[in-house]
C-alpha cells in the first residue's frame, strides 16, 4: 500500500469512527482513558524497549541532551502520562451540553448544543507523551484523531498507538477513533493536509518551520500559533517589587516556552529606579540583555539591541529591553512586534490597567500577573491541546470545549415560513 | 498603481482602521449606520443613476430577468436597505461583552471578553444591497471590511461605498473601516486571498464556483458553505397533515435558496398514505419529482431518480424522493449525501425526534419545522452575514456574535508561576 493509500484509508476510517463516537456517552470514553492509563504502567517494559530503539537512533544522529530528555519514556514520565489520562477522564464531557435555548415568537424553541468537530489531524514533533495527551483530549471531546508524530519518536509512537487501540477495544469504542501514522515518510503529512473531505481540522504543534509548512500546504482549516513574542510593560505606576517578581518569573522560570517574556517595556519615569537592579538580577540568572539606546545609557554593559531583536522569539535566556516615553509607545510597540500571544502590564493605576486589557489584541492579556499563565490548566480550562493565535474558532489556549463546535437544534410543532 | 499595490494598500489601511475600531463605542458605530440609512434615501437619484450604468451593461450582456431584478436598486430596495441598517443599529453590540469570569485558586480572576475578528475580506456576487448589509454587520461588530463584489454591480457598489465613506466620516470613524474594491479586475481577489498578514478571515457568498475558487486560493481562513442539500425525513409516526405542510413549505416557498428541501425521505410505513396526495400537491405547484424505485411504484408518472440526484442542490422546483425502510436508512442517506446544512424530521415520536436531533451532523437540525428556518433572523440571531457549513468557528448561520472572537483577560495582584 502506498503512503497515499494508507493515509486516505486512515482518514476514511477516522471519518467513519467519528460518526460512531459522536454520541457515545462519557462512561465509555472515560473507561478507555483510564484503561490506557493502566496499560502505560502494566506494559512499561515493552514501551521502554520500543522507546530504546528511538533513543539509540537519536544518539547515533547526535541529538543533544535536551532532545534526548524529551524523547525518553522513563517510569516517571509514564506515571505522569497515566495521571494525565486520569485527569482528562475526570473533566466534564463537553459534548451534548446545551449552551442556550430560547423561544421564538412563532413558538419554536431554538437551542445550541455542543458537538465534536469530527476528525482532527494532529501533527507534532519529538515528545512521545504528546501522542497520549492529544489522543486523550480528542477522544474525550468525541473526535476521531490521526496522530502524525516526529520521525525520531516513531517506535515509541507506534507502541503507544497499539496500547491506545487496546484500550479502545476494551471500552467497545471503534479502533479508528485514535490512529497513529506508522511511517516516517514525510509525504504522509502532505497527503493528510489535502484530505479536506475526511478531516475537519489540523492542529500542528512544533517549531515555526513545521507550522509554516502545515499552513502553506493545508486545504483544511488549521489551528496554530507561530510564535510567542510576549511582552511585559512595566508602567510608571507599577509596584517596583511586584514588577521585578513578575518580569523575573516571565523570563527565567522556563525560558524555552512560548509564553515566556521576550521583550520588557519600561516606562521612562520608572526606568532609573527599576531597571538597574532588575538587570543585575537577570544577569545573575544568566540572562543576556539587549537594550534600546536609552536602556544602554542606564545599563552600559548590556548588548545594544538590533532591529531583529524586537520581533524575535528567543526561547532562551535573552531579553530585549526598551524604555518607552508613555503607554502609547508601549501599545504601539506591542501592536507592531507582538504575536497576539500574551501580554502583561504591571501597574497600580486602574485606568491604565483597563486600557491595556482592552486595547491589547492578544489571546491572553494580564494585569499584574506573569505571562507564564497563558496555559489551559493555569487559566482553568482543565487541560490544553495547544494555543491558537489566529482569531478564528478559538483564540488562546484550547481545552476540551475548544475541540467542539455548536449546532442549532429546533423544536417545532409544525411551523412553516411565511 | 497596479492591482496588487491597490489591494495591499487597502488591506494595510483596513488593518490600521481595525485597531482604531477595536474600542469604539456602540454610539459611534450606530451613528454611522443610521447616517448611511439616511443617505440611501437622500441620494436616491445619484445611486439610481450609477445603478443604471450597471443595468444597461447587464442588458447588453443578456442577463436574464431574475439577474436583472437582483441588480436593480429601485426606491423599494433602497428603503428596505435603509431599514436593514436601522435594524442592525438597534441590535446589541457584541464587542466588550464578558461571557464569563472565574477565580483561580491563586486568586487570579480570569475572564473571556468578546473582541472583533479584525479585518474581514467579503467576496460576493451580483446583488449590490449585499454591499450595505455586509458593511453594516462588520462595522457593528467592530471589524474593518474589504468588499469585493461582482463585476456586473461595479458602479452601484462604488457609489454605495462612497456613501458609506461619507457616513463613516460624519460619525468620526476611519475611512478604511469599510472599503469597496473599485475594480473589476479578477486578480484583485487572488491578491486579497494571499494577504494573510493583513486580513483575518475571508467570507465568500455566491455560487459553488466562487466558493471553491476562494477556498482553493486562500491562505486566510474561510467561513463558507458550498451548498445546501437539505432533507426532510417524514417518519412513520409523522402527523400526515403537518408533514405535508412542512415539506411543501420547505420545497415550494422559495426553491432557489440554500435552505430549501432538495430530497424528501419517507418511511415505508407512511408512504402509501402520505406520498400520492403530497406528490399531487407538488405537481400542481410545478415541482418535478425524481423518485427512487419504490417511489416509482407508488407514483408511476414521476421521473426515476438517477445517482446524481441524491447529492444535488437543485435550487429549483425539483425534488428527489426516497422511501426508506427505517430511520437508520434515513440517517445513513443524510450522512452520505447531506451537506451538513439543514435537516428536519417530522414525527410525533419523542425518542425518534431526540435521536434525529442528536445524530444528524448538520448546522441546524429541526423537529417538526421547515428547513427554511435556517436563517439568522428566523433563529433569533438578529441578522446574518451568511451560513457556515464547516465546523470551525461557527457552524450554521452567523450573526454579529459570530463576527467576533474571545480573548482572555486576567486580573492579578502579583501572581507568578511556581
Amino acid at each position: 500500500m502506498s503512503v497515499e493509500e494508507m493515509i486516505e484509508k486512515m482518514a476514511k476510517g477516522a471519518r467513519h469512527a467519528s460518526r460512531a463516537l459522536r454520541n457515545r456517552g462519557r462512561a465509555e470514553k472515560d473507561r478507555a482513558l483510564l484503561r490506557m492509563g493502566a496499560l502505560l504502567l502494566e506494559k512499561e517494559a515493552i514501551i521502554r524497549r520500543e522507546n530504546q530503539k528511538d533513543l539509540v537512533k537519536a544518539k547515533d544522529l547526535g541529538l543533544n541532551t535536551a532532545m534526548m530528555d524529551r524523547l525518553t519514556l522513563d517510569p516517571k514520565t509514564l506515571r505522569s502520562m497515566a495521571e494525565g489520562l486520569q485527569e482528562v477522564a475526570s473533566l466534564p464531557d463537553p459534548v451534548g451540553q446545551v449552551t442556550g435555548m430560547w423561544k421564538r415568537p412563532n413558538g419554536m424553541r431554538v437551542g445550541r448544543v455542543r458537538i465534536p468537530l469530527g476528525v482532527i489531524g494532529f501533527i507534532y514533533e519529538s515528545r512521545p507523551n504528546v501522542t497520549v495527551d492529544a489522543a486523550a483530549l480528542c477522544l474525550k471531546s468525541g473526535n476521531a484523531v490521526i496522530l502524525k508524530g516526529g520521525a525520531e519518536a516513531i517506535h515509541s509512537n507506534i507502541i503507544l498507538g497499539r496500547l491506545l487501540d487496546e484500550a479502545l477495544e476494551e471500552a467497545d469504542l471503534p479502533h479508528e477513533a485514535v490512529q497513529v501514522v506508522p511511517t516516517t515518510d514525510r509525504r504522509a503529512v502532505e497527503v493528510l493536509l489535502r484530505l479536506e473531505d475526511h478531516v475537519d481540522v489540523i492542529i500542528p504543534r512544533g517549531g515555526e518551520g513545521l507550522i509554516r509548512f502545515v499552513t502553506e500546504h493545508s486545504r483544511i482549516p488549521v489551528l496554530k500559533h507561530y510564535k510567542g513574542v510576549c511582552h511585559v510593560y512595566v508602567d510608571q505606576f507599577a509596584d517596583n517589587d511586584m514588577a521585578a517578581e513578575i518580569c523575573y518569573n516571565a523570563k527565567v522560570q522556563r525560558p524555552g516556552v512560548c509564553n515566556a517574556m521576550e521583550t520588557m517595556l519600561v516606562h521612562e519615569k520608572i526606568a532609573p529606579d527599576f531597571l538597574p537592579p532588575m538587570v543585575r538580577r537577570f544577569q545573575e540568572a544568566g540572562v543576556e540583555i539587549r537594550g534600546c539606546p536609552r536602556t544602554m545609557e542606564l545599563i552600559p554593559k548590556a548588548q545594544p539591541a538590533v532591529a531583529q531583536d524586537w520581533p524575535a522569539e528567543f526561547l532562551d535566556l535573552i531579553l530585549a529591553v526598551k524604555i518607552v516615553a508613555d503607554m502609547d509607545e508601549a501599545l504601539d510597540h506591542i501592536e507592531r512586534y507582538g504575536s497576539k500571544h500574551t501580554e502583561a502590564i504591571v501597574t497600580k493605576d486602574h485606568e491604565r490597567a483597563q486600557r491595556f486589557l482592552y486595547e491589547v489584541d492578544s489571546s491572553v492579556v494580564l494585569v499584574n500577573a506573569s505571562t507564564r499563565f497563558n496555559d489551559g490548566n493555569q487559566l482553568g480550562l482543565g487541560a490544553e491541546i495547544g494555543i491558537n493565535t489566529s482569531k478564528l474558532h478559538a483564540f488562546g489556549p484550547m481545552g476540551l470545549e475548544e475541540l467542539t463546535t455548536q449546532k442549532f437544534i429546533v423544536y417545532g410543532d409544525g411551523q412553516t415560513r411565511a
